[in-house]
């Protein structure tokens, strides 16, 4: 078949639509022919060799939708055909993937592929962070970070799905803009403002009940002071790797704080199995017959992966960037 | 009624046992006669006056135990006599204190007052730590730091009673000599080894699932190291109020983990009465019938609250410390 593959790391011009190897179906898993997958800030670190890369599946992408157009001797719950999104181990960036099918779900009625592919990794990290490690309600306030990116987006229409009053953060006043689409209660241009002097104002000095940060150590102590008491902050990612921050033990304990990092790449197959039940539980129904909660900002082709990863580099997208595989491109019959 | 006070802030020596006015009993309130009252580090901060006292009643002596004398107009569970241990919101060096009755519990068979009046505190911490914001388990792997304290020795016992492998931490020999025979199943000397390295060679690398930390900012990169994937870092207390620390956010979200400060002064009506739930129905099970399980180091009349706080305050203590109404003491009858 043909896959996205770069031979060493580097920029985005080292990724090659080529022919590879057909992936080999185990026994627990089903085979999906793609036809879209998520891109994710994890597929740049990997390529340039900043992160690695610990799936089975050694190509990138580690989310997609699809046809099942196989399944292993044990694989039984979706028939051929069906048409599904999955988590990935990495592999999506190819015409086919096979996955255990406890990391498949069903796509949510009314949902493009496209917007399919666009769900798994985003829905894993808002499902831990705002259902299975908080139990957010009505009237419960959140600050979400990096809120015009993909994660960010999907997460400002979740918690607005559920009735919470949302901060949302973003880095420029397109994106603030972009922000305020998305129906957030208050959207911030975090370079410019101190967000928490913004969630104290509109808080009476209360706080909120959650931030979701993808910023990391930048901006902790502006977080610490937004959390509530009994607030958690709830970390799904780092824009630097390399800078440290002060953290005062007091401060979590007077105020009955909580600071989480969540990574899924630690998760084992029963922890991942619960995690993808509890988004078609809780996540799924939200979706359904709402296709525009989930913002797709750009679509490029399997063969155009180099502009996709020059697009998330860049920070100019808002929602977003899905692959898939047009008929331009040479392709491969399996199974 | 008689009670310990203080008229101005300082040593342990401005305590004095005293004539003060009668609690009045609120409607949903229950009046005990005081058998008990346990020491804990929070008296000694607000003696100092370093921290605030929060409570209606103005007195030191966050828990207690004694017998039920009267019931406000509201408070029907348990009926007049009953032998009961309170969470107080501050008034327990003193004869009598009106408590909200959902905040009191009956002893769990086997237990004196002296016993009883030595857990509601430390119970609260550990259910909130092991039970409700954890789930430990048999074989899971637990460190608790200040081992040989009042928390630290019950979440010992507890731990060992759920089946867990715990590693105990104390800052003397003598106190690690104490912790052995809490039956940890790792006594360390904290002031003279890494626990870390401990940590990390008796668990072939894999790290322990929770870390109940008294000490704060001093160990937390040990205590970072120490946890396992998953891990939670859980921190009830502070030994150094100036003190800060670095966190790297990156290291929270590589190996999936939670710092969390602990602090049920911040606690609402409704979750404190599910934690005094929580309490009864998961730790009075462990330690009814198991007296051993409760430690006591000294025992003092109120009088001498002062040798009391000079005791906890010179850290010279193993267990927990008890204040008793004495019948050398002059005392009041009420109601």
């Amino acid at each position: 078949m043909f896959a996205v593959v770069y031979d060493s790391c580097g920029g985005p011009k080292v990724l090659k639509w080529k022919v590879v190897e057909n992936p080999v179906l185990d026994f627990n898993e089903v085979l999906i022919k793609v036809e879209a997958c998520g891109v994710n800030r994890r597929d740049l670190w990997i390529r340039e060799g900043i992160y690695q890369h610990l799936g089975k599946n050694k190509y990138l992408g580690f989310e997609c939708s699809g046809t099942i157009v196989k399944r292993g001797a044990a694989a039984s719950k979706l028939p051929i055909g069906s048409k599904v999104c999955a988590l990935l181990n990495g592999g999506g960036y190819a015409e086919y993937v096979a996955v255990p099918e406890d990391y498949v779900m069903s796509i949510p009625s009314g949902l493009t592929f496209e917007q399919a592919a666009a769900i798994p990794c985003s829905a894993s990290l808002i499902w831990l962070s705002f259902f299975e490690r908080n139990n957010l309600i009505r009237d419960d306030k959140v600050l979400i970070h990096g809120a015009a990116g993909g994660v960010g987006s999907l997460a400002v229409r979740i918690a607005k799905s559920l009735g919470c009053v949302v901060f949302a953060t973003a880095g420029s006043e397109e994106k603030v803009d972009f922000c305020r689409t998305l129906d957030a209660d208050f959207a911030i241009n975090y370079k410019k403002q101190d967000f928490s002097e913004v969630v104290a104002r509109e808080t009476n000095g209360t706080g909120v009940n959650c931030v979701l940060d993808c910023l990391g150590d930048d901006v902790v102590d502006q977080n610490l002071k937004s959390l509530a008491v009994g607030g958690k902050l709830i970390c799904i990612g780092y824009k630097d790797h390399w800078k440290w921050s002060s953290v005062e033990m007091k401060d979590l304990v007077s105020k009955d704080t909580t600071i989480m990092g969540i990574n899924i790449n630690t998760f084992n197959v029963v922890e991942k199995r619960n995690m993808l039940e509890g988004i078609q539980r809780d996540i799924w129904p939200l979706l359904k017959g709402n296709p525009h909660l989930v913002d797709i900002c750009a679509t490029y082709s399997f063969a155009q992966a180099t502009q996709a990863h020059t697009l998330m580099e860049k920070n100019l997208h808002r929602g977003k960037i899905v692959l898939l595989p047009r008929t331009d491109l040479p392709h491969t019959d399996l199974p």
